[in-house]
């Protein structure tokens, strides 16, 4: 199986043993002029009078020489897939899957972290040996 | 010669047409834990008492087969060298030069339009088959 396969299967059974139902592999968007496909939805029950909660989630590896080339493309498409969520499905938060070797050696140095927080990137922080969720960083 | 350095070198070209000093290839910056290379810093005399007009430009070709992969990772780019300069190198203004053809086909579609809109992405458009600055959008 491919390094990204590996990944984006260790974010499904992640998110699924934290209680999400896998919606949409992948989740197809279109808004103003592009077609995208956002690794995963999925949604959660709260509580039976809140309804659900929904997601759309971008896997990224961060197995390649260089994170920060890893990082320009993943803050762009983040961004690009903000911006069309809030127009086609509001109702719906975004987060980039990372893993969490990922997170400790180059999401903590100063410039991606102050990108993170300007750009209000919101991280879902992921164990894939593990397959666990590790944390929800908003 | 590579595509890449074709597109570098028809910016280089271009600026130097427009009354610009090249004065650094690759403009080299580091901030935040991350070392990055712009593709060009340039210089030009205003006024002899207003002083020069400095600026950083990464050139994008837009050849490959996907505009809208290459657009993900030139604004992940920009808004990473855009925190890095205003903090090393605040009198510095950034530029993405973009191809005229890539300009007309895909950055006027409501999507990329958007985006540079809401992240202040300024774009210089050049013409790389005449070596010469169509437009300066900001």
């Amino acid at each position: 199986m491919a390094a990204k396969d590996i990944f984006h299967d260790a974010v499904k059974h992640a998110l699924k043993k934290g209680g999400w139902t896998i919606t949409h592999d992948p989740f197809f968007l279109s808004f103003g002029g592009v077609n995208m496909y956002v690794d995963l939805g999925a949604e959660r029950i709260i509580a039976a009078d809140r309804g659900d909660e929904k997601i759309a989630v971008e896997v990224k590896s961060f197995v390649g020489p260089s994170a920060t080339t890893e990082f320009n493309f993943a803050l762009g498409q983040f961004l690009k897939y903000q911006l069309a969520l809030e127009e086609e499905h509001p109702e719906r938060v975004l987060y980039l899957a990372v893993p969490v070797d990922a997170e400790r050696e180059f999401f903590r140095l100063e410039l991606p972290r102050r990108l993170i927080e300007r750009y209000n990137v919101r991280l879902l922080i992921y164990d894939p040996e593990e397959e666990v969720i590790v944390k929800w960083q908003t």
